[in-house]
């Protein structure tokens, strides 16, 4: 004897602003079939968006992703028609001012995130439907966070093959810092060193210098929004780095190895849907990758 | 009415040390139809580089290419039989230490090499006869250097693809310590800074942490040669570093975004076969694609 399996109601996703990350997650979201509509105030990422399946619309329903630059966030949804039920979610990859300003502006609708994926490219030319599958995704939970509305936004991401990780925006901002901030800035000063000492070492730059600068190909822009919006945690986490830079250099190959190819298994795990125990898979290092009714499940590094 | 083409003799390679490099050159070698032997110390990669179709001999002659770890260079020849008309050249990250060390062994039989390719991996398995294509190879002319054998070893790099740069050894040190030894130091501090941050941010990890830390991936014994075996160009390298990560970040971002989306032209050039006029074409940035009987051509980037 068998009963119906029950299934989620799929709410709709309205994605504003259609360049590298939002074209791509529109994208990704028709390919899983679900209903997505998308709006960008070019014209012409709009006509990308509409020939690979997004509906084109200034309506915004359902869960609706901000996807537009850090510093557009919050004139974003300016000239656009929000129902006043949706679910406000963006992708900044700075969370304590985006949460503070989006959460004076939407309340408990809004929750925050950050997908960690994204190229040196930018821009709807750049749309890549498989740039999310298994990518970490952010999403703050923060004291005012509604489970339910930060579940709806985590189902989004899963819908598209992230993996969701739970944390507090200021946990995030410390976490990133440490590995986009200042990855940026190191491969900033690399690029203006190496063009200091002149023709020849621009002449000989290989794998090493190639691998280590290229995310400052990346939009200025962009990298700066990155970089003075977590200025605070961005200025710590480089001094961490210049202070293991002060090691002799030997000790400090052996340390930055070790870490480097440190490569822990997964142990499966399932997590109540309560906050607390959402934040400690995250500070452990793991993620959420299914959504079930009562819980969710999820994996952490083993140690 | 047609005159034969006079062609250049082609002297034979021995390559000693069949790893990552000299494996991949003795391959590349046998790709390109040259006549090339091979020797290691390690049966496993004397049977891989037999499969690959080189002769494994202890006997060397024509261009003797050293291509085992710095620190063995100079035992590298032991228990073997090196032709006395013989070149001799190396595939060293180092260039000064090791043309003072060989060029005593050898006189101007010796002629340093640093071909910039390979990976963070290393050994027989990590063999690539593509390895070489459109790669600098940088190549010494000391004072004391023999023009004609430095152009023997610099037709071997042409005949594997690479274009081949004309250095002193001072200045290939400096250079390299801009865009190698330094992008391994910052490499090695990020990955154990971020290690001390904790699981989250290791958890969140992708692609700026990932690019930034693919170099210390590589044997640290092999990183720790090309940092301590070139200490003092390296740590004025990393100061210029650290000098430029006290600019103001927006500056910062804007300076390294500039010199790494910098994308020159290029302008053919014919140099004759001058150690002066072969060096000018190095320090402008420049490198050898083709040897000729009484010039060499190439081509140096545009202003």
């Amino acid at each position: 004897m068998s009963f119906p399996v029950p299934t989620m109601p799929v709410p709709p996703v309205s994605v504003v602003g259609l360049g590298q990350l939002g074209g791509s997650l529109a994208a990704a979201l028709v390919a899983a079939g679900r209903p997505v509509s998308g709006w960008d105030v070019d014209p012409s990422a709009r006509g990308a968006a509409a020939a690979r399946g997004v509906a084109i619309s200034p309506e915004l329903t359902g869960v609706v992703v901000l996807a537009v630059p850090m510093p557009a966030l919050t004139s974003a949804l300016d000239g656009l028609f929000l129902d006043p039920d949706a679910t406000v979610t963006d992708i900044g990859s700075v969370k304590g001012a985006v949460v503070a300003a989006l959460g004076a502006a939407h309340g408990d609708r809004f929750v925050g995130g950050h997908p960690m994926c994204g190229t040196e490219r930018s821009g709807h030319q750049a749309t890549d439907p498989t740039l999310f599958a298994g990518a970490r995704w952010a999403l703050c939970l923060e004291p005012g966070t509604d489970l339910r509305r930060w579940l709806r936004v985590a189902e989004v991401a899963l819908a598209v093959g992230a993996e969701v990780v739970p944390v507090t925006a200021a946990e995030h901002d410390d976490a990133v810092a440490a590995i986009s901030a200042v990855p940026h800035l190191l491969a900033a000063a690399l690029a203006a060193a190496a063009a200091e000492a002149g023709p020849l070492a621009l002449g000989l730059a290989a794998g090493s210098f190639r691998d280590g600068t290229r995310v400052i190909a990346s939009d200025p822009r962009f990298v700066t929004a990155l970089v003075e919006g977590n200025a605070g945690p961005a200025g710590a986490a480089l001094d961490r780095v210049l202070a293991q830079l002060d090691r002799p250099w030997p000790d400090l190959v052996t340390a930055g190895h070790t870490a480097r190819t440190a490569a822990p298994g997964r142990r499966a795990v399932r997590v109540p849907l309560d906050r607390a125990a959402l934040l400690a898979l995250g500070r452990a290092g793991g993620a959420v990758d299914r959504r079930q009714a009562a819980f969710v499940e999820g994996w952490v590094p083993e140690v």
